[in-house]
């Protein structure tokens, strides 16, 4: 892959878009009388009762809304008037959120913070959007695959450079598709968080991860790899380089995990090999999913990534695949058991949900 | 209040009239042809990635779904071959929910438990429905005074039961109410929960609780107490006996928790003067609430309860009140960042919610 080339936008926010080969980016001027960049920075306050920081964003609350298809921010913009990405055309873009919830270089903030009263922070950190494809109406499971490859050079590209920003803990590529879990632009998209702290998630499966070495002397997540090929019922796709499994003890009515079969921290791990490989089998796994129904499913995509040293050597890159949609016309949805406990109820067996996958 | 009257459902479930002063239930038999209870219990998976426990609840898959009103399991049924509840009037009621993801005595399960394989273990606890009045269009907020204290009685009652039967290592009461959080039956009720486990979250809260005993001398939840009423920007409501506040690092649209002002552990330790003081208090905040916005605000109530003793000492008995709408027309979805990472982004500042609480 070339390197991505860069553009401004009218309010000084950062774009680039990522080609494929033959093609050659053509942005023109972002014209828009956009208003300058809110100087504020959002918020993170610390949850003493549960030891997590929450993010505080309340200038996001006009961010926009279900806007009509002929007004979508995604779409290319040729005359740099009515879009986010001011070209006649583009392969995938990535830039800056216009509401972003972090922003800004600074500090990464501790878990726990020091001292015992209520304690803030700048919400510092980075989120981006990359739009998959111009095509207003595609997803990324209908992407070819040289598309689908480049949407995940592009991830790989924004994980290296994130990573080496200040004031980015982590970097959490991910992606919410549908209606249903509260997207409210359909343009096929992602989104790119550079979080100032480790998330809670992120933290709790380190210390699993950091006991599990301790206490049984290999990597936790190698093991469960092991013993999910082991007992081989919950296995959803196999390649040479990733296996796609449905976990033991699946949270979500459709649950797949994604891990590459040789232990990395993220992306920039990969070999080109593995690289060209995981956009197979990501893809392919998303075609299976937008199969299971009549409609295309509503999911959750995330990425987890780590940084190869310190607390998080731990880590073992994957992707959590996750779908609300519990049946044709119902979905899980995640009330006081869940929201409120974290203890989750599942209403049906990973194997049978494996079983399924596996077939279609 | 006076102990509440039995009754036994057709498929053997245990039914509880709890009663206003001057009334007398008058139960009649349930003649409907219910199947037997499922004799396989659910199931409990342990997730070594996050070191928590799920239910796997296959079988209520089908459990009953937007009914029409005509057709409510919830409202009186005089003939005994409509309803749960086989009487022509009921002032409160509690009967084991027909489609439990949790039932029967056993053991409560240690987390982690022992071992580095896949744990699974039975599903035993107690999953109980509460209606709250018989009045299907009714709601927590609209219950007259002494009804309101009814339904409290009743939860103090379960608390002191359930955490008396073998199996139960948590007692949780809890509401949710409107059909944008998922409840599939519109008359008012709540549920009971006795969980096997120590819940996540619970188990989180009681970890930093500990931890700050340690670290401080003090109770955390009596010391966070006391900085927000020294603070006073998120005061929502204050009596002789409870505190509400909206939470510094709240992360809800809509979020308040309700404290006793002295501490204990469970609605069993209260007196009778605070829990009189609890149902006036809570009934105003769900009044507060329903007055936010034109249309009844759909909401989660989560009752945090702990035992007296061992693992759970440090706990301090409170409510959390959550809503998922962050407008009168939008909702907050729980995306991939929260979701999938536990990284929660509020799109509202504390302080402007508990004004807005305040003032209405």
């Amino acid at each position: 892959m070339r390197g991505p080339t860069g553009w401004t936008l009218a309010d000084g926010r950062d774009l680039l878009f990522f080609t494929l080969p033959g093609h050659t980016p053509a942005p023109v001027p972002d014209r828009r009388p956009l208003p300058p960049r809110d100087p504020e920075p959002t918020q993170l306050r610390f949850d003493r009762t549960t030891g997590q920081w929450v993010i505080i964003a309340a200038q996001r609350q006009d961010r926009t809304y279900h806007p009509p298809a002929e007004a979508c921010p995604l779409c290319p913009g040729p005359n740099g008037l009515t879009s986010e990405v001011p070209a006649a055309d583009y392969d995938v873009v990535v830039f800056e959120n216009r509401f972003p919830s972090l922003a800004g270089a600074g500090a990464v903030v501790a878990t726990p913070p020091e001292g015992a009263g209520f304690v803030a922070a700048p919400g510092v950190g980075r989120c981006e959007v990359i739009c998959f494809s111009a095509d207003h109406t595609g997803s990324f499971g209908d992407l070819p695959a040289a598309h689908a490859l480049l949407v995940v050079q592009a991830w790989r590209h924004r994980t290296a450079d994130l990573l080496n920003r200040p004031g980015v803990e982590q970097v959490f590529c991910f992606e919410n598709r549908g209606e249903e879990i509260g997207v409210t632009l359909g343009h096929p998209h992602g989104q790119i968080y550079g979080y100032p702290y480790l998330t809670p998630r992120t933290a709790a499966m380190l210390a699993q991860a950091r006991e599990h070495r301790i206490t049984h002397g290999g990597n936790l997540f190698a093991d469960l790899l092991a013993a999910e090929l082991a007992d081989g019922a919950r296995i959803v796709a196999r390649s040479e380089h990733f296996t796609a499994f449905v976990p033991f003890a699946a949270r979500w009515p459709v649950e797949v995990h994604l891990y590459p079969n040789r232990c990395v921290h993220n992306l920039t791990e990969l070999t080109e090999a593995e690289l060209d490989d995981f956009a197979v089998i990501y893809r392919d796994l998303l075609g299976r999913f937008d199969r299971i129904y009549d409609a295309p499913l509503p999911y959750m995509a995330a990425l987890h990534q780590y940084r190869p040293e310190g607390a998080q050597v731990d880590g073992y890159f994957h992707v959590e695949l996750m779908s609300i949609r519990r049946s044709a016309t119902k979905l899980k949805y995640l009330a006081a058991s869940e929201s409120a406990m974290d203890a989750f109820i599942a209403d049906v067996t990973p194997e049978a949900v494996a079983a399924r996958l596996r077939a279609l």
